[in-house]
């Protein structure tokens, strides 16, 4: 195959597609890891397991809001809690740059330790690696989760159907903006703007006691809600209309992205769930997250149409705006 | 804490174990973390699980007689089998720099996939990121995995006592000289000198039929064959007793070995199993194994005597010297 990886490829959207079907695919064509989600299920006698990993390199390592090792734990933990599971184990893998101030190994590890306490996961195993001055940014840190799923799950896209109801947990792009600005030191000092880098274990639990209503669940982090709603109408073959006004946004995250010229449809949350439910089971949901802190400012933003996998934005100006992967400038490591 | 992260940190021996301690077990304490073994068993409703990762950071990404693809795989795949496990699952996460070969990535993909069809063992879990040129070294892996233990297993050093003997499962070092000599570019066209990177599921298998005299096995890789003795010896509180010249090694890594004023006992070997076992179940064993190609040099290297932790090597010339857990020059990035 010819050229080379390019920034492009860790978009999270269509190049990032790209490169995996064409290299990954390929070679590795697993029935679970075809459906490209961010988590497996697993079938095995007895309890039905799902497994995730992901590779946090994010930079700065710390920013307003979080670091490095409380995204790594609850990143790997939210993409357990989408698929219905419960979070049960942990393990970590670090990629130590030689030269990392011990105090700030130090400071990452315990973040990763008040996150595993506050989720309730254990992580049962890790590993370290060293590599020399020049040859990583500080540290890399690879978490693996595997949850259960409790009988009766049955959470997928394919399950979305017309009339069903589009709903998120609260403000989006949070994440990406706080990162950013805290790369390129704007606002130094402005309090208001933070990650919302948290769990959404709670979120996901209160949301699974509606299920069958309960169709798909997904936390909208690198691409963004933009690029998570494309995947599901893609993978559910209808159409997502989503309502530009009815979009939950903090106006200091909306401030701070316009001045990048960036927009917060893109830009990756880390503890937001977006989910797709019958009306009835929406409702239900609503009233549940909004009764959480993390939940305050859930909303219904929009619903599921016949259609061939197109998602449209009603803009605050009433025209239309078809919405796809992430694509063009690519925002690397932003997690 | 002061300082910062040294190479030394990624040794696999004295400086790794203290940075386990003073840093993440200061904060990340859970009972199947804390025993610094390779993969965790956890107990849950149902199976014997084993969960393990482990990051590959090896330079050159390919060196005679395999690649960080297939090296990923049988890494951790070793790990589940050092515990008694049957793999069942696999997670791969790659941190990619800019500009890497596609072709190069392709043969790695590529090498991964002939390697988990080799071994039986289902990927089916990923995530890739890409970081900025010169923020990484062409690519990281991690691979994590899931195994499920027998019932009846129990493999632990605490389980090793007096008499029992110490076999392994062919020649020491092979990778560690190989991956030397690739970086060094030494002995370019030496058709005889290779990694042993393969998989020790049948070796695994074979011993474990001899369950409950096999008391513990494990996979000398970063630190070699010395520093796995260390640690049993630590961990089952007897003394080692080990004959340099029943140790099986390849006569060109040796002299390699002796080229780079290396020691074979302190290098890695990607494909080996060293198993404590008591006398009768330690014969069967090595009876079993030599009729496996990868345990033709299986050989008996020593045996347990009471003691305080203690790894003794007597010597081709009659003398005894103590071994240790590696220390001083770190050999970085050999896997």
């Amino acid at each position: 195959m010819e050229g080379v990886v390019s920034l492009a490829h860790g978009d999270g959207g269509l190049a990032t597609r790209e490169l995996l079907r064409e290299v990954f695919l390929k070679y590795l064509d697993d029935p679970a890891l075809r459906r490209l989600e961010d988590s497996a299920r697993v079938d095995f006698p007895g309890p039905c397991l799902v497994l995730t990993t992901d590779a946090f390199v994010v930079s700065p390592l710390f920013f307003p809001g979080g670091d490095i090792g409380c995204l790594s734990v609850y990143g790997t933990v939210n993409d357990l809690c989408c698929l219905g599971a419960d979070p049960l184990f942990l393990t970590a893998s670090f990629v130590l740059e030689e030269g990392l101030r011990l105090a700030d190994l130090e400071r990452i590890v315990a973040s990763m330790a008040q996150a595993t306490r506050r989720v309730g996961v254990r992580l049962v195993a890790g590993d370290t690696k060293v590599v020399p001055r020049g040859m990583a940014d500080g540290l890399y840190v690879t978490t693996s989760g595997v949850g259960h799923i409790p009988p009766g799950t049955d959470l997928r896209p394919e399950r979305i159907s017309p009339g069903d109801r589009i709903l998120v947990s609260g403000t989006i792009g949070d994440h990406g903006v706080a990162v950013l600005a805290a790369r390129h030191r704007l606002l130094e000092g402005e309090a208001t703007l933070a990650s919302d880098c948290g769990p959404v274990h709670r979120l996901a639990g209160a949301a699974r006691r509606f299920a069958p209503g309960l169709k798909v669940m997904r936390d909208p982090t690198r691409g963004g809600l933009a690029t998570v709603l494309k995947e599901l109408a893609e993978a559910g073959r209808c159409d997502l209309l989503v309502e530009e006004e009815a979009l939950p946004t903090d106006p200091a995250a909306a401030a701070v992205a316009e001045l990048l010229g960036l927009d917060l449809l893109y830009l990756a949350s880390e503890g937001k769930l977006v989910a797709v439910a019958a009306p009835e089971a929406a409702d239900a949901i609503l009233q549940a997250w909004r009764q959480l802190p993390e939940g305050q400012r859930a909303s219904c933003v929009g619903e599921v149409r016949e259609g061939s996998g197109r998602v449209l934005l009603k803009t605050a100006l009433g025209g239309t705006r078809e919405l796809h992967l992430v694509t063009g400038e690519p925002l690397p490591r932003i997690c």
